[in-house]
Formats: structure tokens, C-alpha cells, sequence
């Protein structure tokens, strides 16, 4: 349920109020007489004869926010500037807590919990640090972590400003797959200080979510904090896509009867999903990927300043296509768009094989319109909630977790990320596949449990679990 | 309620099974039997004929551990090598969670609390970071942060072995003063790493809980984490015991009818709690304090390695008295110890002035044990939860962090530990104040509150408030 929907919700009114006309005291009882309740007061800018402040109100439900809100405009010398709305009440104070599993109600129970009980548990820890992973939160406990260098479509940001993302985030590890997930927003110069930290902070943590962190920054943080740690690290903005793809592709494929190996994939925009998908998609099998950026298909006899490029050439299209989107799109089996809105055509659709699966992903405006797009294509992908078959990370970081933590994986391999990516495809029945219906709702029980089965499995066939 | 006392308790036995004389599933069958499920297990030794396995078993309450228990010991062939016990069992997963305050049950409820609409909030804030403070989890989360360099009296031990202390802290914080407390415990080089490392956590917190530090680091840490941040940090071992200890000491002096500032103090070990004592007490206006260590009274004609000592002899001793503990605590009217155990004679609290008050707060054994004290003290405090009147942090650390945050304070200032120590001794009212009583009990409901409203305003008063 929504805090929305209970009592005892908060709204906050940003007033104007004419000193001359009306004292504070008056719009106060005003306010208590319509049933709300002046639980703060922040004055924002204060004149000679006004003054704005923002009054936070307790009041009963919907209702009771109407109730007060006309018995303020109904007063004269009062101005209602603002009403804080939905999304920023459900932000208010934040979106998570941290609550003790049990409560402590005498000296006996804070005995065993605190000192001087608890000196047993740490010298336990001291001369078998494994036991942390059962004796400590750490087993069950994400750490969240960006330095807000791209966060959602906003590029670079304040750590501060990243932060309500991580909540979410935090939030839904919990939900979904009963994980602890702490958000720390880090506020750092630069890649070596981001590992250095993350590195220090291991102790208290079971798993490493890196969120929102720029390429090329993003490669090398992930890339040693792998080979530093011995937990899991994952990047989310370039694996949870992948993973995602992939298990759309999938079911796409079973609905176009093609075969992964004899696929010609487009991938549309080389930063770090693009990079992440392809790595993905060769893995699981496909033989022939051509990437796409700014200057054309990416092939191995051009020299390119971003060595991703340069990897990513020599790594993908054998046949050396050269060209543009509109050249290289000829007779692909798939489109995978993680670039920019509109800049896929009519047109190059048309060029594709037959039955053309196109997943356009750029966010909020997709490659190509699915409106436009629908006519041509067989079956289509999205990154936005409002059409069907939404590319949602949120699909897969809860159960990959869950799978990695329950199993003590020390690394989320290749083959854990195949076998989530096989999992979510498979979590849709064969018989209800259908265009429309190739990837998984959100908030559909099975997911997690099926990742989870599968990741631990994985996990234990390449030797990487330790439960 | 403890989880012991909770139905589906679980225990875990480490069985010693001898292969040849009885199979796994027998074993299973028999704990089923007895009504307990198992629901884990691990191996621990694995060997030609026995094995050796740890089982966690889901029982119904203490009963059923008993019926359990003994249903495995009248197998053949099944010897339980331990049984782990009621702290450790309130230890297993740790002892806090991370939770959504708002569940996520549809598409719409998502997109408030998470994209596209959360992109809102992270733009208000990259705006305004001031409102972080409202919109996220900061204003309402204090990191407790160890290194574990200086752990309960166990010295230093491996970070993750520090954790269980912090995750205690965590508990009690919410839920004594409804903070979310995050624990933390690094793994780091040097004393610039903790400063650098915390500095760049900061955006996430709203105050740092410095804890289990050792000397002489603490005191640059806490010095310039102060002068680089906006946010409260507390070195709660200095900070917190020397509050409480005021605190015990103000109502101490209301018995025995003296003034602070024409009592001579003695303070016997000066590390870190002794010298943030001495300041609370300077602070407070204590005029004669002579610091004691194991080459004697601390003065200012001596030259020391350590600077907080040189530091120490300019700032105390203004007689300049010389020579050893017992010498110096002639006429005495205050003796506190935060030193070892029984280095305090009863032939010394003889030579104190009329009505001695000994705080022996070295643990778990007292400079002198309160029995053979008794009879020569008006006062004594300990910091042991057995004898009446314990120094125990718990008193001071929800509170102060509870007016700290509710203000917005950009600091915990030396006037907003004065006015915790001497709300901590209001709580008592002096009518029940006795010999006993002088400090109130850790589950007093009143101490959070009462600190609350002092520390909000003194700072306040010292213009640090935001709020």
C-alpha cells in the first residue's frame, strides 16, 4: 500500500501570506479547524509585509487535504504557492529505514545483542572472519553505490541528488528478493577513489551494486573490484540490461523460429550497455554482431581513440560491414537500440530479414516510435512502461543477488548472467508467448525464485559457490 | 520481544555423523519427528567414515529445541559436538535490516518511487542540495563507522569482526531514537584513508558515529572530519562516556553537597575517554583536575612523546602537584577511573576529602570493586551493569544524535554536550536521587527525549541549528 492511501499522510503548502492582513496564528487555527495539524514549519524568504513558508501538515487522507487546503484559500492574505505532490510526498524523509530484526526491552536482551555478550560474537569473527557471513548482516547486504555520474538520463549529478535512485533501488532489492541494500552516494574525484573506497568498505557487505557510474569510468572500477574482492560486483546499468535483452531476445527468437547463431544483430550505440549486451549476446552464442555509433558500423581495420572501440572491433563483425546504420541494418535479423530517440527509420526496417525484431531502448524517447514502428516490424521492445514488453532492470538485479548471496558466490560470472538471462525468458510459459508478451512484468513472483534456482546452479557448475 | 522468546526459533548443532552407523535421512527423519525442520547445512569435515555437519533447525520454541536435541542424542551413531547458543542465534543474519517505509505494488506506485518520476527529484535536489535533507534519508541516517582499531576491550580486531558492536549501535539508535544508523566497518591503511573514505560517504548521511577507534588516531579523525564536513561527528567513545560521566557526577555533587568548581578531580588513565572527560569537566567548570597515568600525575614541567599529554599538563594540575596516584589523590573529592582494574586501594580512598566519589569505570574489572569500596565511598559508579549507577554510552548517543539531526546542527558542539550531560542528570528527579540512582537507566524513555530538547537548544544558542 502506498503512503498515499493511509492515514496520517503529510502534505506540505507553500504559503505567501500578507503580514498586514493575517497573523500565522490565525491560518494555524484555520488549519487546525479543517483537521490538519502544523507538524513543521520552514520559513523560506521573510519580508517587510510578506513572508513564505512552507507548512508541513499532517491531515487524515486525500479528503483531508482538500478540507484544508479551501479553508486556507478561503482566508485573506494567504497565497497557497505550492502543494508538494505525489512523487515528492512519497519522498519526504526517504524511502527506506533501518530497523533492529528484534527489539530490546531489558538488560538481559541488550546483554546478548550489545555489550558485554557481543565481545564473544566479534572474537568469534576475529579468528574465523567467515563466520561474518552468518554471524553479521553481511551475507544479506548490497551496497548500492554511484557517484551520481549518470544517473538516469540526467548525465552527471550531486552524489546528494543520486540518492533518491538508490532508495528505489534499495527499496526493491528488499521487496523483491529480501535483500538489505544500503545506498551510499560517493562523493569522489576520480576511478582509483571509487575502488579504494569500495574496497575499504567491503567488510560490512555481501555484494557490490555499482549504479549510474560513467564509462569509461564504470569498466575499470568494475573490472578490479572483480579481481580485488572476493564478492560479488555487479554493474547494473551494463549487466541488468544485458541480462534483460537477452532473455527478450530469446523469447523473441521462439516466436520468429530463428536461431541465435544464425542471427545479423544491429547494436545501436556503443557506451557501456551496448558493450555489455554484445559481450552478452556472444556469449550466448551469436555470431554475427555489428555495433553502430556515431561514425558508423565499428569494424577492426579503423583506429579508434576509445579503446572499448577498438576491443569491440576486433571482437565483432566478421564479415567487416562498413557504413551507416541505414547500410549495415541490410537483411539483420535483430535491432538493439541503446542510443538515442528517432534516429531509426521506416526505412531501415524495411531492409531487415524477415520478421524483424527490433528492441529500441533509448529512454523516454525510443529509436524509433512503436507507433511507427508496428506496421513493419514482427516483435518489438521498449525501454518505457507504457507499451508492452518493457526492458525493466529491475527484472533482473533482485534475483541475481539473491542467487549469489544464498550460494556465497565470490564473482557473478558469465555464466550466472546466461542463466538469469534463460531464466526470465523462461519464466513466461511457451504457450502464452506471444508479440506482445516476450519479457516478464515486474512484479511477477516467479521471477526472482527462477533466477535464483538458476544462478546458484551456475554458480555452482563453474566453481565459484561456496554454500 | 527477543526472537528467543518468538515460536520458529532456529538452532544450529554441529552433529559428529558416523557414516557406517547411520544415514543423513535417518537423522532428518528423527529431528522431523521431534517437530524440528531442518533448513540448512553446511559441511564442515568430510572424511572416509564420519562427517561432520553443522544443521540449523527450525523449532517451535526452548521446548522444542530440548525434544530436538534429545531425539538426536539417543541415535547411534550421532554425537552433537555444540549447540550454538542465545547470542549467537540472535547473531545469525545480523541483527538490522534495510526496509522500504512504503511497499511497491504496481506500476504506478513504482514509477513514483522510482523511473521515470524519481528523475523529478534527483533534478530538485541537483538543484537545491539543501533539499536532500527532505527528500532522501539523510537528514534521518548516521553512518556508525569503525576501523575496528579499538573494539570493546578486545584492542584491535579485523574489520568485519567489528560489525556485530556496530549493528548493536544500529539497533538501539532506532530504536531509541528512531534513527537509521548504518554500520560500517573499513578496512583501511591509515588515519587519512578513514578521513577521505568518510568524507566521501558523507552525501548519504546526515551525522557520523565515529566508534572503536583507537588513540591517538581518533583524535585527528574526529578534529578534521569536524572542520571538513557540515554533518555532526561524534567519536562516541571520547564524547558519549565523558557526557554520561558529567552527567553521574553533577547529580553525584547534589548529594554530597559541593560546588564542581572547587572540587579537586582526579582522572586516572589518560587516553581518549580521559581526556574528552577532563575537557567535559574543564568545560563544565571543574577548576582543579589532576590527570593521572602510569609514570604518575601528568604535569606541565614534564616533557611527553605523546602531544595530548603536553597538551594535558598545560591545561590541568594547576598546583602542579607531582608523584603517584596516591599521592596525589590526597583530599580528592572526585576520583574517575577509565584505566585497568583494581589499581585503586582502599588506603587511597581514605586520603580523599570528606564523602569520596569514585567512578571506577574500567572494565569488566573496576579500579577498585565496589564490595571492598563500599564502606569508604558516599558515591560509586562502575560501568557495569551490576552495580547500581553504570557509565553507559547508550544514555547519550540516541539523544544527542536525535537534537543534532532535528535541528539540522553542522556540529556537536562542547555547549550541546554540556547540555546533554545535564539533561542525562535532570532526568533523575531530585527527590528520588539517592546513592543508588544517580544515573538513569538505559530503558528510561525520558533520557532521549530530555537530551533532545537540551541539544537542540544549545545549538540553538551557539547558532549551529539550521532548523
Amino acid at each position: 500500500m502506498m503512503i498515499m492511501a493511509q492515514s496520517n499522510m503529510h502534505i506540505i503548502l507553500r504559503l505567501e501570506i500578507n503580514k498586514q492582513q493575517i497573523s500565522f496564528g490565525e491560518i494555524a487555527t484555520s488549519i487546525g479547524n479543517a483537521g490538519g495539524d502544523v507538524v513543521a514549519l520552514d520559513v523560506i524568504n521573510e519580508e517587510q509585509d510578506t513572508t513564505i513558508r512552507d507548512l508541513t501538515i499532517k491531515v487524515n487522507n486525500k479528503d483531508g487535504q482538500e478540507t484544508v487546503t479551501q479553508a486556507i484559500q478561503s482566508l485573506v492574505g494567504v497565497n497557497i504557492k505550492h502543494i508538494s505532490d505525489r512523487t515528492f510526498l512519497v519522498h519526504l524523509g526517504g524511502k527506506i529505514e533501518v530497523r533492529p530484526k528484534l527489539s530490546i526491552d531489558n538488560r538481559e536482551e541488550l546483554s546478548h545483542v550489545y555489550t558485554p555478550e557481543v565481545a564473544r560474537i566479534c572474537t568469534a569473527i576475529n579468528e574465523d572472519p567467515s563466520l561474518a557471513h552468518n554471524l553479521t548482516i553481511k551475507n544479506n547486504a548490497v551496497a548500492v553505490i554511484s557517484d551520481g555520474s549518470a544517473v538516469l538520463g540526467l548525465g552527471k549529478i550531486k552524489p546528494e541528488a543520486a540518492m533518491p535512485v538508490m532508495e528505489g533501488k534499495a527499496m526493491l532489492f528488499k521487496q523483491l528478493a529480501d535483500i538489505n541494500a544500503y545506498p551510499l552516494c560517493l562523493d569522489v574525484e576520480n576511478t582509483e577513489d571509487i575502488i579504494q573506497i569500495i574496497k575499504s568498505l567491503s567488510p560490512a557487505f555481501g555484494g557490490i551494486n555499482l549504479e549510474d557510474i560513467a564509462s569509461p569510468g564504470c569498466f575499470e572500477i568494475e573490472e578490479r573490484l572483480k579481481n580485488e574482492l572476493n564478492i560479488p560486483v555487479f554493474h547494473d546499468d551494463q549487466h541488468g540490461t544485458a541480462i534483460v535483452v537477452l532473455a527478450g531476445i530469446l523469447n523473441a527468437l521462439k516466436l520468429v523460429n530463428k536461431d541465435l547463431s544464425i542471427c545479423k544483430v544491429i547494436i545501436c550505440g556503443i557506451g557501456a550497455a551496448g558493450i555489455s549486451i554484445t559481450k552478452m549476446l556472444l556469449k550466448a552464442g551469436v555470431k554475427n554482431i555489428i555495433g553502430v555509433d556515431k561514425n558508423g558500423a565499428i569494424t577492426r581495420v579503423e583506429n579508434y581513440e576509445n579503446k572499448m572501440w577498438t576491443w569491440y572491433g576486433e571482437n565483432t563483425n566478421p564479415n567487416m560491414e562498413q557504413g551507416s546504420l541505414s547500410a549495415v541494418i541490410q537483411d539483420a535479423d535483430i535491432f538493439i537500440g541503446v542510443s538515442v530517440g528517432n534516429i531509426l527509420q521506416v526505412e531501415d526496417i524495411k531492409k531487415m530479414a524477415k520478421n524483424p525484431v527490433v528492441f529500441a531502448l533509448a529512454n523516454p524517447d525510443p529509436e524509433i516510435s512503436p507507433e511507427k514502428a508496428k506496421p513493419y516490424v514482427r516483435v518489438m521492445a521498449t525501454g518505457r512502461s507504457d507499451f508492452p514488453n518493457q526492458v525493466n532492470n529491475v527484472l533482473c538485479f533482485p534475483g541475481i543477488f539473491r542467487g549469489a548471496l544464498d550460494c556465497k558466490a565470490s564473482i557473478i560470472n558469465e555464466e550466472m548472467k546466461l542463466a538469469a538471462a534463460k531464466a526470465i525468458a523462461a519464466t513466461i510459459p511457451e504457450d502464452e508467448l506471444n508479440e506482445d508478451y516476450i519479457i516478464p512484468g515486474v512484479f511477477n513472483k516467479s521471477v526472482v525464485s527462477n533466477i535464483k534456482k538458476a544462478v546458484v546452479e551456475a554458480a555452482h557448475d563453474t566453481g565459484v559457490a561456496k554454500n
